[in-house]
């Protein structure tokens, strides 16, 4: 070993000793006769010293040093005459005997600082000395301890992790497959998962009644900011439960890694709230509950008073903004343009402000009496000092451009603490959902969801509005706004699965040449099952408190697939396109 | 919850209580008015009765049940009249007063027992029935013990699980790579990774010095008998280390396994064998210590006595088998056949036989005195009643046939039960191995592997027979003949670096496409550093007294890398051809 002890363990007790410590070359700085080195490693910086007493041939070495050497330093623990209280070595310094250079360095593009100078693009290209970066440290600690938290809860909850395979088959259904062409089966390809659902589903038929994998997953889409083709779930499924048992293990696995990580109590137990609440008071899917703010049904209020544009829709709806009636008309004109942008896609913006005089103030005073306006404001819950605004369209569109307004002005309000932590469920979810635009109903999670056991009869009819009524016993774990995970209970019917798939308008020669070995392994004795998958890296990110995932993947991928850092992907050799029975038709412009 | 207890929970403290299991039909009996159930779950199995006394119902659903029916039954746990000290819920039965019918089942296409009476193929292509069977469920749970307890070990030793990409940069050396073409990057192509070699050396770099993975690799060989595609390696590295400090973590850790899994103690120290000496005297570098019957170099004895097969030859060598001097012609002429076979190679096989009486009989009789022979014998340890195998050859080529006859002859005299674990190191390994066909040197472990600190001279030769003498801080784990796990200390100095791929016959501008980013990245502070893999589908068959692997994987490929049960790879769709620029070459015979 290079080393007996690490750049962040010793302490005033070692005073005395004579160690060995190795790491890089933090800084180095002179003062007077004396030479310092600030050395680090993954567990921290401790000081070395050199003085004139020192021999020449020390002090040679010292200057020879630049940043980010690798080197090795024996020496005496000593107590420091002006501490560092900032860090735990703090109270020491190592009084150098010897020094040996383990490696040199050439300058590095970026400085290695918590807050580095180097651009993103050039970072990525230098990802192993951006990693040097103490904040990516502590990400990459904490995604580990995430993990093995999660195994030890699970492995002590009687689940057994089991591998399941990556080269798959593929199945052109929901998001587009990374294929891998065969050698030996030429023609032919495998698909790399975009998740193991069918492959748990096939587990519980085999009877491992509870099943989880912290496992890559795969999606080949056009990639938005913060995804990446390549991600990390954690993903289950349990047999012989209810939508009861499920929430119930996986609660008390988030609670458990609140604690064990982050030493944060989460409410027991949690909240939760059906789809349709989620919708109607916080436009989303995945309500950000750390703050209120709730949208208020304002349809038979504002309706019907002559005002043509709200006469006009199916949806009126108000958000109550606390404290902003001192909103300028610059500011309101502002945040009208910015519902207005197609992001969020409102064609205009109605305020109402309840003056801190009492008076009510509104853009839309031509067509309301103050009374009906006061009456709007009381029922809203709007103080004296508050501002109201109000936006409609169809209910749903208007509910969700109300929502993305609502976190606007939570953040706007700073109401969106990162290390607030407010986890909720999300519950009864509509089993379908109509596209107008393919004429066909989707699965709101996936074909193997199953319907509510007393909207059975509803999912067998034939008409459209009964099946948009049938709900699922289907899940999402919601934290500050963000779906962290979701789930199910899942079809263990053969016939209810082939229902599902004409449902769908999936063909049954389509279905069977895609799932056919799952519908034909519910014949053989399927359980009832459920589970769900959670987003690893998103977990990790929002338990760091950050919203990008980027910093807690060792080595990520950026907008376009690329690995800069290995400049891949990259091409083949002709060879191996032969050996693969493949030909490229790209023409490079 | 479908149920209160699992199907191998309840035991005599139970009787009294009422319950609810679910679980799988195993068989139904009918004795008189009495009708059995055997419910199968993961943990166990529990008998149900019903009597006479049971309702008509009742007894009506039961006579529907089929072998593998799902089912959720109610009742009384009673004492068993008869009880069954085989299994641990033997002491009861539970006394039905409701069943439910969860899930009907075709009859399964082989008998889901200890013993199935189904083909391999037919179990691999319904693999979710065969995984319903003992043996395979113990093994799924043997794998993921063993996978929680490295974790919690090598968590405890300080080291982090950091997870790397699946879609790297195809580097062709060594084996085939599998590829993924890039819609997003037309005309080029992800690489899956053989291995996390190159990323954790990167993360070394980047100054997490002790780094672990239980990670998938993919080959793209042609498929020996047990090889498969992708399997799984527990991938370590540290920092600052030596040989030495790999050696005993490692160490530690196969020794908690073995401990906590298994509950067998294995020899610490653990014994280490030089490469040169597992070559000697067990032709093979990775000896099966279970057993003796040490190689015995015998060229001084019985060269230049006029036997021109041995005369004319490198090397001659012998093992002696005890007790087996009464083998008759017939068995030694089988021998001679079976070390004939390609799969061995040698041209033929001499015996001396020390016979009982203690005379000396042997097929070369005619070339030497009984004296010479029993002078032969007495040197190897060869006793009353044993015979010597003798081989000759080039010298590592008869070590090598020799060394598989050695593990032959164990097999026949019982001496290599799977449930005695006999683990060793093999260390001090050749840097290099020279391939006279490509007339080239080729990295005997990989080409990160670095010289041993006192080679360096050699290494820098570019005389052959230097270049030959040169050894490696490498070291393979063997257990019970098989290599388990292998590593090194690496290579971190850019400039020996880019000597080993000039020693290689690897150019310069070949390495920097190929291997740029670390060759760069060493440039920038690379500490010492070495690690190790361990085939970790392999591990886990050992550990369960198994010599094959398919059965510790959920979903393993066959022998054509096929996954019968998906039918895959299979053909994908010309959309999606089209969309990744490709075109298949193939033509269809």
């Amino acid at each position: 070993m290079h080393r007996t002890h690490t750049c962040g363990e010793l302490r005033a007790a070692n005073i005395g000793q004579t160690v060995t410590l190795a790491g890089w070359v933090q800084r180095t700085r002179k003062m007077g006769g004396m030479s310092f080195i600030d050395l680090r490693d993954r567990y921290g910086i401790t000081q070395i010293v050199t003085d004139e007493a020192s021999s020449k041939e020390l002090n040679d070495q010292v200057a020879k040093l630049g940043r980010e050497y690798v080197i090795k330093v024996t020496g005496e623990v000593c107590e420091r005459q002006s501490k560092n209280p900032k860090i735990p070595t703090g109270d020491i310094e190592i009084k150098m005997t010897g020094i040996t250079i383990l490696n040199e360095a050439q300058t590095p593009p970026f400085t290695i600082e918590d807050e580095s100078d180097g651009g993103e693009e050039l970072r990525s290209k230098y990802r192993y000395l951006d990693l040097r970066r103490a904040p990516l440290k502590r990400a990459l600690e904490l995604r580990h301890r995430m993990a093995h938290e999660v195994r030890n809860y699970l492995d002590e909850q009687g689940f057994l992790e089991i591998e399941t395979p990556y080269l798959i088959k593929s199945t052109p259904e929901g998001a587009r497959d990374f294929v891998v062409p065969s050698r030996m089966n030429p023609g032919q390809f495998y698909a790399l998962p975009q998740s193991p659902q069918t492959f748990k589903q096939l587990l519980m038929v085999a009877g491992y009644d509870r099943y989880f994998q912290i496992v890559r997953c795969f999606r080949d889409e056009d990639l938005r900011a913060d995804r990446q083709p390549e991600f990390t779930q954690i993903d289950c499924e349990m047999s012989f439960v209810e939508q009861e048992d499920v929430l119930n293990v996986f609660e008390g696995m988030m609670r458990t890694l609140f604690k064990k990580v982050l030493n944060v109590d989460i409410p027991n137990p949690m909240p939760r709230m059906s789809w349709y609440d989620a919708m109607d008071f916080y436009g989303s899917d995945k309500p950000d509950i750390r703050f209120g703010m709730k949208i208020n049904d304002l349809t038979s209020d504002l309706k019907g008073h002559g005002f043509s544009v709200f006469d006009s829709v199916e949806y009126v709806g108000g958000i109550v903004v606390e404290g902003a009636s001192e909103y300028t008309r610059k500011q309101l004109d502002e945040l009208t343009e910015w519902v207005k942008r197609p992001q969020v896609g409102a064609k205009g913006l109605v305020y109402v402000k309840v003056n801190t005089d009492g008076t009510i103030k509104s853009s839309i005073d031509k067509f309301y009496s103050p009374e009906e306006l006061k009456a709007v404001a009381d029922k809203c819950g709007a103080k004296v000092g508050d501002l109201m605004l109000i936006l409609c369209g169809a209910k749903r569109k208007a509910q969700t451009m109300l929502g993305v307004l609502r976190v606007e002005m939570g953040n706007r309000l700073g109401l969106r603490d990162p290390h607030t932590f407010a986890p909720l469920w999300v519950v009864d979810f509509p089993l379908l959902e109509w596209d107008d635009e393919t004429n066909r109903f989707y699965a709101m999670h996936h074909p193997f969801t199953a319907p509510k056991p007393e909207h059975m009869d509803l999912f067998y009819s034939n008409k459209k509005e009964d099946l948009e009524r049938v709900c699922a016993n289907a899940y999402d774990f919601v934290l500050n706004g963000t779906e962290l995970g979701g789930g199910s209970i899942r079809i263990h019917n053969a016939d209810v699965q082939e229902r599902m798939f004409e449902v769908l308008g999936i063909s049954k020669e389509d279905a069977d040449y895609k799932f056919g070995f799952i519908i034909n392994a519910f014949k053989f004795g399927a359980p009832p099952h459920g589970g769900l998958a959670f987003g690893f890296d998103r977990v990790c990110a929002l338990f760091g408190g950050q919203e990008t995932i980027r910093d807690y993947i060792a080595f990520p991928k950026n907008n376009q697939g690329r690995d800069v850092m290995l400049d891949s992907p990259s091409k083949i050799d002709d060879v191996q396109m032969d050996e693969l029975f493949l030909k490229s038709t790209y023409v490079e412009k």
